[in-house]
C-alpha cells in the first residue's frame, strides 16, 4: 500500500492559510531580514544580461556545471565539507529532492533505513514511501546513540543505509559530538553501510563541528546540502555529494522532472562567485544564535525542564501533557503556529511541539512562548 | 531491478557539450527568438518589488494559490482547456515532473500501461521506472489507432492508464483526429481508464483540436499543461487537472521535493495576469508554422517518403536504413545533433531519427537537413 500523508508542517500551514499568525513557530524558512532580496534582485538582471535566452532553456540531468564548479570553488571549503577525488557533486532541488532520489534509488521494498528518533518528518518520508520501513535510533544531546545503533547491528539488523542530520538536529537542537561522528563512521566502514548526511543548517550556525563527510575516508557518507538556509529555500538549490556511480544514478533520475531550474541555478552561481557568502554566514549564525539565546530564556522561564535545549539550527523540542495536534486551532486563535512533533518520533512517539525560530522576528520569540505555555496550562 | 537509462535525448546533449553545434536538431527547448526575455527581466524585477522576501520562502504542496487562480482566469480558455467543477488545477516543476508524480501515484509493479508506439521517451521512463511495462498501439496520422485499442482491451488486456500526446506529438508531429479522440473517451468510458493527455504544444500551435480534457465527459483525463514552449522551459512551471482525490495525492507527494521555486511561480502568475500570452501564442504558432513549412520542404527534397509528415509542434521523424546511434559523433563532427529515435518504439522498434524545430533558427533547417542526408548516404 501507498502511503498518502499530509506532513505535519504543510498540514499546519495549510489550515492556518488566510489566519492572523503572529507567533510563527512553524516555518522552516530562514529570517526575512537575512534573505538577501536586494542581491538577488541584481543577481536576476546579471544573468539576463550575461547568459540572455540561454538561462531560459532546459537544465540538463544534474545540474548547471558552471554551479556545480562554483560550489566546488567558492562553497565547500566555507562550510568545512570536502570533496574526495573519486567523489562528484550534482545539484538538485533543494535537499528534500536530494532525499526524495536518493530513496529511489536506494530503497528496495522491505528494506529497513536506520533514523534519528525523533527525526525529520518531511526528509524521512520518501523513505517510507518507497517502501522501506524505519528504525528509530535514540538521540541525546551528543546525538545518534551509536552505541545502540552498534548493538542492534551486532545482533544482525541489516539497515540499507543511515539516514542522520548530525549538525544542528530537526527537531531537538542537538549536535553529534566528535567522538560520535568517529564511532559512525567506523560502525559504517565495519558493516558496510551507506551514511546519508541532511546538513541544511551548517552554514547559518557558529562553529559547527567537521561534517561527518569531511571526516569520511571510507566513501560511505552521501552528503546532502542545501542553499535554504543561508540564501533563500524559494529559489529550490541544494547538492548531493556521493561517489560516481550513485552521482550518474541520481543524475539519471533527474530525467523523470529536470525540477532544477536553469535560469536560478545561474543566479546561485553568480551569488557564490560574488563571495557574499562569507559575509552571510557570518551575519545568519550570530543572528540564529541571538535569537536562540532569547528562546533558552524563554523555555527556561515558561517550560523548565521540557525542552530540548538547541546548541544551532531553526529547531528544538517542547515536551507537553496532552495531545498537541488537538490544541492547533486553539493555538492559531490565539495567532500562533506550532507544529506538532509526536509524529517526528518513529518509535514511543512523545507529545511534544516543534519549536522554530527561523521566520518569527526575534521581538516575537519570548511573548510567544509564553503564549504557548498559557495554551498548554489550561 | 530498477531501470536507470540515459535517455537519447539527454545522451546526446551530453556527448556534444563543448562541442561546435550549427545544426541543432536535438534540443525540445522553444525558439531563442520566441523567449520573452525582456518581459520575464521586467517580471522578476515586478515580483521582487511586490512580494519582498515572501518569493524567496518556501513553496507549498500544489503551488502558489496565485498562480492557480491566474492560470484558471487567464490561460486555458485561451489553449481551449476545460475545468469541471469537481476537477482542481496543480502547479507541478514542468509537466515531466507532473508525470514522475503520477507515475508515482497509479502505477503498481506489474501493472502495463498503453503508449503509442513511437512515444515520447523521457515522458515514458518514470512510468517504467515505478514498474508498469509499456504496450505500444500504433499511431498514424489521425492519432493513436484507437480501433486496435479497443480490439486488446476487448480481449481482455487491463491497462492501469493510457499516456498520449494527442495533439503536436512528439516524436511522429501527428494530430489525432476528433473522431479518434471521441473514439477514445468512449472507450476509456467503457473499460474505466484513465487518460493522460500530455499536451504541451498546444500554445504554440495553430488552430490545434479541442483538447481530450474539454470533450471528457467523464472526469476520466488527467490534463499535463506546460509553460515550457510558450513562455520558457528555464521556469520549470507545469500544472495537471484531475479530480480532487488524485490532485490531493500529487500536493502530498509533493512534499517529496518541493521543487516548484516560489519565486518562478510568482513570476509566471505576473506573466499570465500580463496578458502577454494571447500575442505570444500568436506569434510562436506563427513562426513553428513557417519553420515546418521549411522543414517540410527539405523534406520533401531529401528524404522523400521517408518521413513522419507534422503538422505541428517542435518533432517529426525521418527513417533511416542505418542504426542511428553509430551516425552520432559522425554527426556532431558535421556540427549536427540529432535524436536517435529507434528507442522512442516501445514495440518493433524502426530505425529512425527525431527532428526538432523549435531551438534551430528558421534560416539553419533546410541546410541542416541537406548535411544529415549527406550523413546517411555513405
Amino acid at each position: 500500500m501507498k502511503i498518502f500523508e499530509w506532513s505535519p508542517i504543510e498540514y499546519v500551514s495549510m489550515i492556518s492559510r488566510d489566519r492572523e499568525i503572529e507567533y510563527n513557530f512553524a516555518s522552516g524558512s530562514p529570517d526575512p531580514s537575512l534573505i538577501p532580496v536586494k542581491e538577488f534582485e541584481k543577481i536576476f538582471q546579471e544573468v539576463i544580461e550575461e547568459y540572455g535566452y540561454r538561462a531560459f532553456l532546459y537544465p540538463g540531468a544534474g545540474g548547471s556545471s558552471e554551479l556545480v564548479r562554483n560550489i566546488e570553488k567558492y562553497y565547500l571549503d566555507k562550510i568545512g565539507v570536502s570533496l574526495r577525488s573519486d567523489e562528484e557533486i550534482v545539484i538538485v532541488s533543494g535537499a528534500q529532492h536530494g532525499i526524495k532520489i536518493l530513496s529511489q534509488i536506494l530503497v528496495e521494498k522491505g528494506d529497513i533505513v536506520i533514523v534519528e528518533n525523533p527525526t525529520f518528518w518531511e526528509g524521512v518520508y520518501p523513505i517510507r514511501f518507497h517502501g522501506a520501513s524505519l528504525r528509530g535510533v535514540s538521540i541525546d544531546e551528543e546525538g545518534l546513540d551509536t552505541y545502540y545503533l552498534e548493538k542492534i547491528l551486532r545482533e544482525g539488523l541489516k539497515p540499507r543505509f543511515i539516514y542522520l542530520n548530525p549538525t544542528c538536529h530537526n527537531p531537538t537542537g542537538y549536535v553529534m559530538s566528535i567522538d560520535r561522528r568517529r564511532h559512525l563512521l567506523e560502525i559504517a566502514e565495519r558493516y558496510d553501510l551507506y551514511v546519508v548526511e541532511d546538513d541544511p543548517y551548517r552554514p547559518v550556525s557558529k562553529d559547527p563541528p567537521p561534517s561527518l563527510k569531511s571526516m569520511d575516508r571510507s566513501g560511505r557518507v552521501i552528503y546532502i546540502g542545501s542553499m535554504s538556509k543561508i540564501f533563500a529555500p524559494g529559489l529550490r538549490i541544494g547538492f548531493v555529494i556521493t561517489n560516481k556511480d550513485l552521482a550518474e544514478k541520481i543524475k539519471i533520475l533527474e530525467q523523470h522532472d529536470f525540477s532544477t531550474s536553469t535560469f536560478l541555478q545561474l543566479a546561485m552561481s553568480k551569488a557564490l562567485e560574488k563571495n557574499i557568502t562569507e559575509a552571510l554566514m557570518k551575519r545568519c549564525s550570530e543572528h540564529y544564535d541571538m535569537k536562540r539565546k532569547i528562546l533558552l530564556e524563554a523555555l527556561e522561564r515558561y517550560f523548565p525542564e521540557r525542552y530540548t535545549r538547541p546548541v544551532c539550527g531553526f529547531f528544538n523540542l517542547i515536551y507537553v501533557d496532552k495531545d498537541p495536534e488537538i490544541y492547533v486551532e486553539k493555538a492559531i486563535e490565539r495567532r500562533l503556529l506550532y507544529v506538532p512533533a509526536t509524529r517526528f518520533f518513529v518509535e514511543n512517539p512523545v507529545y511534544s511541539i516543534r519549536i522554530g525560530i527561523g521566520l518569527i522576528s526575534s521581538e516575537k520569540i519570548f511573548d510567544g512562548i509564553k503564549v504557548l505555555r498559557e495554551i498548554f496550562e489550561k
